[in-house]
């Protein structure tokens, strides 16, 4: 047996410590790997299989929007940067600056955009001329940015890949409406791929992005009950379009300024999927997002007519539009199921000798681990069908993990207390002032996570100073 | 009529002076817009449109051949840079560098990557360790940077988007041929889907990529008769490995350096595209890249029927996996001609009233002008026979300009006089010697641009100084 190749390690346990068993299952299932700068991950041939996959599935879901993708620069003049007030403050503290370019000291400075609202004002106001030119619906698959001081893999990275959708809008109205869409639609995107049950709602303005007059964003809860923000859809109204003077002649033949959003996800959502799904055997990822859905692992691959029959079935998975695989190395059976476990493939199927002769094979769930005998007739539907029951599995084991860590708390002492035993997602009624949320983040360690937008009503007063209450508030301890 | 968007404005004529007819189709047809920092671009819908079907189709063939997607940091540090002297030398003095992260000076300066081969090398040198771990046949996709003092859309950008391969491999022979596969890739889609028909050859010494043992190209002639260098494709011998400290347990269970490939093409092509099919009315694209392969022009759109009948072939077209587009705005039939040539759009399909009576419509192909009424039962296949006849005819054309502009010269003088009155691709003997090179750039104004493949003999001796001949050289004057 070849088993020197790579001998599968144990990974930390999950319950022991969530963190360290975060970043071994990134690198034992060969999701990233470090590079000698501090904070930029490489994104391995299976992490970016996840990527791409994302990727397709989000592209279509904006085409069919009607969003268009372009390329505009990576670099952004200090003096660009600077056009919009609240923007540079919140980004220019975490900007890598170049200043040289060849040889000689370059006369302004250029940052790597961290996002690129401002170049998008830049050219779209050199397009935009007319109520005819709008909207402008476009979107950008890029890397970014962010000199964070720390780093983990997904979660922080200095450089990481994201889409930005960047839209003018000739009214409010409209510019509100596109910034719900999209953020509908990442919701969709965390729930009906990801296999990941999000909390929609509004930031607060402490929490809103740098510039923006409103943020909605999808929060989800991660298996240690911390917080995820998963996406978010900014509204800026005519704010960026002012300070850069975009303007439009409308119908009336006056000029106006056009309205504006943005929104964005980023491979962040990988570091998602993996803290909701993953066990201490590795990964667990949902089939709609799976590089691999099915691994084939024939046994007793040396006899005759198994490696055939097995490729038999691989033909017929593939030809249902299955994405399959078989491993048919000298690597031992076991070192197998270990290996496709950390890399979550959600099903394994193995015929040998005798499952041929009893036209059966084994199908084995990553998520439960229960295994079946299946007849080979009509395969491709029995594979599909369980393939479906992993992907709602998953999900509502995740809504589970949600709703039993939500709950209601009327004080701040409540909070504290629930948060230091129980952990989760606390909610309570607020007053909307800074002072209150700033207390809560003093006192009992949480941040608002978002203002939901399905409120409910716990109570007529604030939980932290008894003053009249204007929302009913998410609060959790955030990644 | 509203044609108020967007007047179609003349553009200058191609032989009065291509250089200016070529950026006024990158604007005009919205390719590309300028941004604030000068050499870089903004790729708009429409031409970043035409770079996803590229992607699209070299992914594929990326893949089919074996190939994995990563993605690795876009800094460089500059220790790093500098692990191979050859290299370091080729790309230093173009380098734009980071010197701050935020407010702090940086330790080490980090350079935007102008390509990845050194950080491709760190990665190996980490995941390499046994002949099991070869091949590694990983490829990326993103945007690299050179700060280069002139520029030109598409075809000189200090950003510009591209893919690069990056493969190691157990043995010299094994390497060789993934360079070759790769640089038969290039010269098939160029061929194939650009309609551009190439030479392929070899780099001379001079001319090869820093660093690299050998450079395979395709060169191909634009419409000005100048050459493009469209892609490629190099190979290192272990060198990289050598100086990265790359090292494998072979089958012998001994250390081995690793070979190594790598292989790139860039939104150049889209520049060559531009210059191997426009004409004076604008861009003229090869079907099976065009991002809108047909423009339906509703004929009299007011009149009952008009449009649901114009809708019901674009419907049949859409179902036959044709990428159809109708424009039933209120531009004048005019305008929208205008319009969709400038696009390059292959096809223009009209439907009116008298038409619809008749069950016909008219094609009208944009490379030849040609205007037919075609039936409108089996539309589908019609249209398609119709594709392909403008997709062999644009390659057809181009194949004539390379065919009738390259000749065969047996002096420097002859060289010196053809390209002065002709240009195109002059082909001489050579003796291999750098001092001839040289002086048939100094005199004649040509660079090499390839030692073809396909040999031919032409006579005994070097063109330039009469020793004898070691190859058959191609020289042109490149863009």
């Amino acid at each position: 047996m070849a088993q020197d190749k790579k001998q599968v390690e144990q990974i930390t346990d999950m319950e022991v410590d969530f963190a360290k068993w975060f970043t071994d299952v990134c690198k034992k299932a060969e999701l990233i790997d470090y590079s000698s700068i501090k904070g930029m991950f490489i994104l391995r041939p299976y992490g970016y299989a996840i990527w791409e996959n994302f990727q397709k599935i989000l592209d279509e879901k904006f085409k069919e929007t009607g969003h268009e993708n372009v390329y505009l620069p990576m670099l952004i003049p200090e003096s660009l940067l600077q056009k919009e007030k609240d923007h540079v403050e919140g980004f220019a503290p975490e900007c890598a600056w170049v200043t040289m370019g060849g040889s000689e000291k370059l006369e302004e400075r250029y940052c790597i955009r961290p996002t690129s609202e401002t170049l998008f004002c830049e050219h779209y106001a050199n397009i935009i001329h007319s109520h005819r030119d709008l909207p402008k619906l476009y979107n950008q698959w890029c890397s970014v940015l962010r000199w964070e001081k720390t780093s983990r893999p997904f979660l922080r990275h200095r450089e990481f890949l994201w889409q930005e959708g960047h839209t003018m809008h000739a009214t409010a109205e409209e510019a509100i409406a596109e910034t719900e869409r999209m953020f509908n639609i990442y919701a969709d995107f965390c729930e009906n791929y990801l296999a990941m049950p999000v909390v929609k709602g509004r930031k607060t303005d402490k929490e809103k992005f740098s510039g923006a007059e409103a943020t909605y964003t999808v929060e989800c809860m991660m298996h240690d009950k911390k917080a995820l923000q998963a996406g978010t859809s900014h509204y800026f109204g005519d704010g960026f379009a002012r300070a850069f003077d975009i303007t439009f002649a409308g119908k009336d033949n006056q000029p106006h300024h056009p309205f504006q959003t943005s929104w964005g996800v980023s491979t962040r959502l990988i570091g998602g999927v993996i803290m909701t799904h993953g066990d201490n055997n590795g990964l667990v990822l949902p089939p709609r997002i799976a590089p691999t859905q099915v691994i084939i692992i024939p046994v007793a691959q040396h006899k005759e007519g198994v490696i055939a029959a097995n490729e038999a079935v691989m033909a017929r998975l593939k030809a249902a539009g299955i994405r399959v695989k078989m491993d048919a190395s000298d690597n031992s059976p076991g070192w197998k199921f270990a290996e496709y476990e950390m890399k979550g493939v959600p099903l394994r199927l193995e015929l040998g000798p005798k499952d041929i002769e009893k036209n059966q094979c084994v199908l084995a769930r990553r998520d439960s681990g229960e295994k079946v005998f299946v007849s080979l007739d009509n395969i491709e539907e029995t594979v599909k069908t369980m393939l479906d029951a992993v992907q709602q599995g998953l999900f509502d084991k995740a809504k589970r993990n949600l709703d039993e860590n939500t709950y209601a708390c009327a004080t701040l002492e409540e909070v504290e207390e629930k948060m230091a035993s129980q952990g989760g997602f606390a909610k309570t009624m607020w007053c909307g002032e800074l002072a209150c949320e700033l207390k809560m983040k003093e006192e009992a360690g949480v941040s608002s996570r978002c203002i939901p937008l399905e409120q409910e009503h716990l109570g007529d007063t604030c939980a932290c100073c008894g003053k009249p209450a204007k929302h009913m508030v998410y609060w959790g301890v955030a990644y």
